[in-house]
């Protein structure tokens, strides 16, 4: 990266100093593996690319369900991710990446946060429809734009998410591209399912307001009680919690 | 407890068959020693006391600061709870609570979600006015609602968070009581600062569909990449970051 078919871009991006963030699939080759992830890559504003992220949250399935109106088989076709959630210094601050499903758990923003991150770049391209829970469909616009405020609020960070809109081989794409302020407040959304150009100033320094009271991590968080977030992936009894974490037993 | 002051309020409730959660300031006995908690107990319609907790994120600060114009001595007067985020089985579901400033940590709605909780009791006190950031003030509304319907829906949970409404000791409290449904969807809300009864029939098995679909965690969660969360209260660098964390090292 860049190869041929993304150059044009790099050199048009670096003529006009503009950085991006970039996904694309990868093919790695890990130790003579070859391996698949969902990456994305954030470029300077002279073309230097500083920071890669191999999207760790797959949702959907890993065997073709034909039931499904479509299907959703990134847990077949990629693997998690194995260079976590990092930051980077860049663009006068401190910059992280997710992408897509990633913004809907609050670990995603949570472990950035941990590293001072100032703004979290996303890209995603969601269905309206969720085939196996239709009655989510309605709520689709509500469930975006909480888990990416709520990211922002809760980490005192600019969220900039970006969207696909539109009709993309019979699939409908929620679009609802926005930029998401450390207050938590969308300060520019797009409002079409079409080609927008969303623009905000992000004044870095709004983060401090929060990172200084409400969110003063190293004041109020209290790691001794969060053992189960890392203790287990999925739910357990509370039995089998508090052998995770013996403040839990009984 | 029940001490001569509540034991009206449990008689009451047993009477007509009906379960609270009650908050109150409790001194404890711990080998020996004089804690001070933040406290709820959860009572079963029986007038049982099935569960309780003390509340684990202190805001505030400890030493009084003549500057404010109210103090927020949680820190003083408390020590963060040793009971963790337990959950209960009780009114026919599984049941936890948290406290106030609680509410705003993503942290405290998934160690609760890690344990299959189906709805989550807490009261709040919430100050409209932040000293150390009076530029939130504006905002109270919109953070209070942000944080409890993320929570909700990110662990596939019923929130009833219960509010102070009005003015109290000078200090206006910002009200908002309101009863959240696992799909993030505030299903009743007080709309006064005055008293108010706030009800909603909570169907516990509406959990189920989130549960199962997008935020079935044994399938979607990935603790290999939340080594920081548990690893570090406060923000570290990304090179200590990486300490903690190997794969985040570059």
């Amino acid at each position: 990266m860049p190869g041929p078919e993304t150059a044009p871009l790099f050199e048009e991006a670096r003529r006009l100093g503009i950085g991006f963030c970039l996904g694309y699939a990868e093919l790695a080759e890990d130790g003579g593996a070859r391996r698949r992830y969902n990456t994305a890559i954030l470029v300077e504003r002279d073309g230097r690319i500083v920071a890669k992220y191999r999207k760790i949250h797959l949702p959907g399935h890993a065997e073709h369900e034909p039931w499904r109106a479509f299907q959703h088989l990134e847990k077949r076709y990629f693997e998690s991710g194995n260079l976590g959630f990092r930051v980077s210094d860049a663009f006068g601050g401190r910059i992280g990446m997710c992408i897509c499903n990633d913004r809907r758990w609050p670990e995603t923003y949570r472990v950035m946060g941990l590293q001072g991150v100032e703004m979290v770049l996303l890209g995603y391209n969601t269905p309206i429809h969720n085939p196996p829970a239709p009655e989510h469909d309605a709520l689709s616009w509500h469930h975006n734009t909480l888990v990416m405020q709520a990211g922002a609020y809760q980490n005192a960070t600019w969220v900039v998410g970006v969207a696909k809109g539109g009709v993309e081989e019979g699939v409908h794409q929620m679009a609802g591209t926005q930029i998401i302020a450390p207050s938590g407040e969308t300060v520019a959304l797009a409002v079409t399912e079409g080609d927008e150009l969303v623009t905000a100033d992000c004044d870095l320094d709004l983060c401090r307001s929060y990172k200084e009271s409400v969110f003063a991590f190293h004041r109020h968080r209290q790691p001794h009680a969060y053992a189960l977030i890392t203790g287990t992936a999925g739910v357990v009894s509370p039995d089998q919690a508090a052998l995770i974490d013996p403040s839990l037993g009984r």
